[in-house]
C-alpha cells in the first residue's frame, strides 16, 4: 500500500505545484529588484519537483506507521499553505501577504518534520531539504519586499 | 489530542478557504449568465464554514484511529484540490479548467469518504454534506460554462 499512498500524496503535491504554471512569475516579477543571491528561474521547478518527491515519500512512510495522527494533520496543513503562496504572490502580487503565508508554511513544515521524525526518522530526514528551501524562499520574499517598497505599498492599498 | 488534530485540520481548511476572500467573485462573475437554481452569494461562505468544521472533525477522528493511512492520504489530496478551484475559477477566470479541478475534487472527496468510513463511520458521515455541496458546485460550474460559451472560449485562448 505504500506505493498507493505515495501516489496520492504526490498527486496532492502536484495539485498545489500546478499553481506555479497557472500563476507564472511574468513581467511584474522580472521588473522587481532582487538580491544578488536570487536563484535562477529554471532552478525553482527543478527544486520543487525534487522536494515534492521527498515530501510525498515522507507522507507515505508516516501513513503506514502507527500513531501518525499529528504527522498526518501537519502534513495536510503544510500542503494547504504550500498551495496558497503562488496565487498570493504571483497572482495577486501581494508581497507582504506572501511573506505571512511563507512564515506560516515554515512553521507548519518545521512542526511536521519533528512530528514525522517521531513516527519514522527517515520521513523526518526527507523533510529537511523542504525546510531549507522554504527558508531560502522566505528570505527571498523578504528581500524583494524590502528592495521594492513602492510596489509593496501600492499593492497594500490596491 | 483529538482537539489538537481538529485545530490543525481546521487551520488547513481555513488556509484554503481564505482563497474565497482573496479571489472574490467580482464583476466578471456578476455579469455571467447563471442557472435559475444558483444559490445566493451569501450562502457560499456559510456553507463552506459549516463544511470545514465537518471536514476537520472527520480528519481528527481518523487521525486518532489505527490503519488510517489511506484516509489521511486522501484527506490531504482533497484539501490540496479544494484550494485550487477558487484561484483557477475566480482568479484566472478559467471555467473549463475550474470544472476539471472540481471533477478531480469530487473524486478525491468521494474516495476519502469511503476510506474514512472504513476507519470510523462517523468520519465518513461527516463527509456526506461535503460531497453533496461539491456536486452542486460542479453542476453550477458546468451550467455557467454552457450558458456563457463566448467567455469560455475567450479565456481558453487567452
Amino acid at each position: 500500500m505504500i506505493w498507493v499512498y505515495f501516489a496520492i500524496f504526490l498527486a496532492a503535491c502536484f495539485a498545489v505545484g500546478s499553481t506555479g504554471g497557472l500563476f507564472p512569475p511574468g513581467p511584474w516579477y522580472e521588473r522587481l529588484k532582487k538580491p544578488r543571491w536570487t536563484p535562477p528561474n529554471w532552478l525553482f521547478p527543478v527544486a520543487w519537483t525534487t522536494l515534492y518527491l521527498c515530501i510525498a515519500a515522507a507522507g507515505a512512510r508516516a501513513a503506514i506507521s502507527p500513531d501518525n495522527g499529528l504527522a498526518m494533520a501537519l502534513w495536510a496543513l503544510q500542503i494547504a499553505l504550500n498551495g496558497l503562496w503562488t496565487p498570493v504572490f504571483f497572482g495577486l502580487q501581494k508581497m507582504r501577504l506572501g511573506l505571512i503565508v511563507l512564515m506560516g508554511l515554515w512553521g507548519a513544515v518545521a512542526a511536521c518534520m519533528v512530528a514525522l521524525w517521531m513516527v519514522d526518522w527517515i520521513a523526518g530526514v526527507l523533510f529537511v531539504p523542504y525546510l531549507v528551501w522554504v527558508s531560502v524562499a522566505g528570505a527571498l520574499n523578504f528581500s524583494v519586499l524590502r528592495l521594492n517598497p513602492e510596489q509593496a505599498s501600492e499593492k497594500a492599498q490596491g
